[in-house]
């Protein structure tokens, strides 16, 4: 049952974000320009650091609608996203993604633990500036989402069915566009 | 050495957010909705769970400022943020926040720890919903720029005094109105 009270029909960070839409609007906006944004980085590979993050920190909710979104964008290939999560080094994914998830692993841990070594491993595989500044802000980022949603003990279902119908609502639309449909206008 | 070009004249997250202004709006929305906005914990006291979060992190740059804007709302007492920093059950603060930061201690931690014995406790304080909600909030947000600060590795000053000044400065004008002076317009 949540800490708070929070209506049992929104689950994960929706319910949280209803209690309290002043707080909503810049985690929206935050995340709508990470996951969303113009990018270098396919929507899909930022759906999949944000995946990654979110399983190692065993937060339910945010690793199955982030899994979700990922494989919308990612022609539904849903067994690549739980290969991700399982053991990204032996997935099909491209060795710079390889080497932005081993620094997004690390700041999930403790952000002093990404080294120059790691850094220059993703510059190798041709990784940008912006783009290593962005892992490793998508990484910090969930790292709060993760928190907020469990601290809060919001409910987090189990049916994936939910996931995968809204995963592919937000890959379309967007977070901004789909949290309007539930949180209070102006917000 | 910072891992991506940061201007070493500014610090800590400041520089990150000048490489990146797109992110850092809502990031500065955020922190300025948590830690100045309309609320019936002080603005002492969310800045102390800031600190008491990011002392834990071991994240000398937003432990430093945090801690010296706490003491700037709390009339300059900086032996009480050190307290709250070494043993907060020592320090004359009020039970009801000694409650939250225990609660802000297991989310730093990982927010599944945080149990209703916990919130319950609060709640006998005189913790209200909102309280308890915008704790977790913070100590999930600076989670985030803990990791955003350290993944990035930005130079982070040793000297005291600078903290001192730049925290009496953004605990009289606010974060959106500081970082204005070194963002680019608009942002």
């Amino acid at each position: 049952m949540p800490h708070i009270p929070i209506s049992p029909d929104l689950p994960g960070i929706r319910g949280a974000m209803v209690f309290r839409p002043e707080t909503a609007r810049p985690l929206n906006d935050l995340v709508e320009i990470l996951l969303t944004g113009p990018s270098t980085l396919t929507k899909g590979e930022r759906e999949l650091i944000a995946t990654y993050v979110s399983s190692r920190n065993c937060t339910h909710f945010c690793a199955s609608i982030h899994g979700a979104i990922a494989a919308a964008h990612l022609g539904g290939d849903e067994a690549l996203v739980k290969q991700v999560k399982t053991d990204f080094t032996q997935a099909a994914i491209s060795p710079k993604l390889k080497a932005l998830l081993v620094i997004a692993g690390k700041v999930q841990q403790d952000g002093k633990l990404v080294t120059a070594a790691d850094v220059d491993a993703a510059r190798r595989e041709g990784a940008t500036d912006l783009e290593i500044h962005d892992t490793v802000l998508i990484a910090a980022a969930f790292c709060m989402y993760n928190r907020y949603v469990d601290g809060l003990a919001t409910h987090q279902p189990e049916d994936e069915v939910l996931y995968r119908e809204r995963g592919r609502r937000v890959a379309r639309d967007g977070y901004v566009a789909v949290s309007a449909e539930y949180l209070p206008a102006g917000h």
